[in-house]
């Protein structure tokens, strides 16, 4: 995988940003199109005038450094839409390849259930049962999408990876807010997005801590459900995890429309964003009548309200960084 | 309130965080002891000790700056045990103090139950009903200490305040782990300690989101308790918030045990600390048999596995910054 994220330019950003105000660093920046693989048109436009408002000093519109918290919807919006479909498929082959050096799956959940071909037995254990085989597996570094034959983690969109670099040399601090597993999440954001585990929402199963009988603390995963972090629960992650509301949000879904909302009530400058899956022929169109990531009450809102509607196929110059 | 935190001080030593490594920022610290309320002794001496370890390049025990993880305990650490009666005191005061002004206040709850002095109604709401009028009152920027006469925002250590700022310092990203509602600490961490909203783990009520009438979005607090971040709650609440287990972790009660287990059974250098409450001429003296801030089984362990237990009359010069 191309590294996105050149640790060279990020840190002379970061002592930029220490050094000087906002002008200072603009120049330094000018030299090269930070949004490089997004085409010049609408959506390129308002993000770069938001950023320009919301950090020049003395605007009406300035958001000091503490309060500039940017949240993502992850599936669709920041990589290729991951049915679960898949990620049970490669999870169980993980699973199976893994076994002979575990004897005890034989006879433990959520294993034995994957083992056994019980589909049945592993959809009783819900999806906290799901996740716990997934940091086990670690599939997600190893398995590779059937289409594209390349590594999950490489199907990122490029020009999302250019915008949360923009933003954080604009001194933004940048939350992923998924209704993804936050266990499965943590795997790899830090890696492959620079987001740190700490900047993560996401759903969650109340987990227990216990002392072993040899004194060895452990927190264990339960099946109980504590938080879902979809629809009206974005919001409600948000306010728990990080309290400030974001200044600007990214989703591509109806289940990102809340979370929208939320960030568009707030006082003074705002940036509410949709990705709008319309390009079947380098990723996917699809929107109102898909099962997953549909797109429909929120495309009608972001027209109503005047939200900035990405439009793959056009606003996209390069979709993934593996592209030519 | 004596301003604690230099400004401009905390501005050069994040450009020379930048700037360069442990070398050339120690040589510019070592003109003044950055831990000056501490007494010289083993409790400083663990603490500088253990900085200069995880921050040494090329040392064994070097932690990577992302991995620099910090976790303090609120009550009784930070700042002095503030008892839930008086809280509730000085809330219910406020309340009726702002009832003029909102004359809805007569039927709806829980200013009701506070107006009436119906303590019964008021406890059946629960912690939930409790931190509503907190926020709304903000009592905690007015109220004052019956024993010292001073705002609570004043009752913070100053050598905790100074602690915080060492470790800032050194690149370490400072999280509050306390059993108290996290919607109560907002009001005042970052203004009083430097810690910004998003680094509060604390307990929680269930919000749920809502559109109005009119469309505005709104996050309604429930009655529901959704985590208690106590006791074993805390090892949970860092895993779920913050993910990486600290490296650094500071408490002062047996509600801070299993944080510190958690802490301890990571792997390389780590700090686990005590505040011991022995001085009841400056501030108060209590620990195996205090009904509040009990410290008794977590004392026993740090003297069997050898944690720093900060005696307050010995090992702090000064405890509050209003202190000659």
């Amino acid at each position: 995988m191309r590294r996105i994220f050149n640790i060279r330019i990020a840190w002379i950003a970061i002592v930029l940003t220490c050094l000087e105000s906002g002008s200072f660093k603009g120049a330094a920046f000018a030299q090269r199109d930070a949004l490089a693989s997004w085409n010049a048109g609408p959506a390129k436009q308002a993000i770069t005038a938001f950023v320009a408002a919301v950090t020049k000093q003395g605007s009406a519109d300035v958001v000091p450094p503490a309060e500039r918290i940017a949240t993502f919807d992850h599936d669709g919006t920041l990589w290729a839409e991951q049915s679960m479909y898949f990620q049970i498929m490669f999870a169980m082959d993980r699973v199976r390849a893994l076994a002979p050096k575990h004897p005890d799956w034989k006879t433990k959940q959520p294993f034995k259930a994957v083992l056994d071909g019980d589909l049945k037995a592993l959809a009783a254990l819900g999806e906290t049962g799901f996740l716990k085989i997934m940091p086990l597996t670690h599939w997600i570094v190893t398995a590779r999408h059937p289409r594209f034959n390349r590594l999950y983690t490489e199907l990122v969109y490029q020009p999302m990876l250019e915008l949360l670099s923009f933003l954080r040399a604009n001194s933004f601090k940048i939350f992923i807010v998924s209704g993804g597993g936050v266990e499965f999440m943590r795997v790899f954001t830090e890696r492959v997005y620079g987001i740190p585990p700490e900047q993560l929402v996401g759903s969650s199963g109340v987990v227990k801590f216990q002392l072993l009988p040899d004194g060895k603390p452990v927190l264990l995963k339960t099946a109980q459900i504590e938080f879902v972090d979809d629809g009206p629960g974005k919001p409600a992650g948000i306010s728990r995890f990080i309290s400030r509301r974001p200044v600007f949000a990214f989703g591509n879904s109806d289940g990102d429309q809340q979370m929208l909302e939320w960030t568009a009530a707030g006082t003074g400058a705002r940036f509410m964003g949709l990705v709008h899956h319309t390009d079947a022929e380098r990723e996917w169109a699809y929107d109102r009548k898909s099962a997953i990531g549909r797109l429909d009450k929120a495309l009608n809102e972001a027209k109503a309200k005047n939200w900035i509607v990405v439009d793959m196929r056009n606003d996209w110059k390069r979709i993934f960084p593996f592209e030519p």
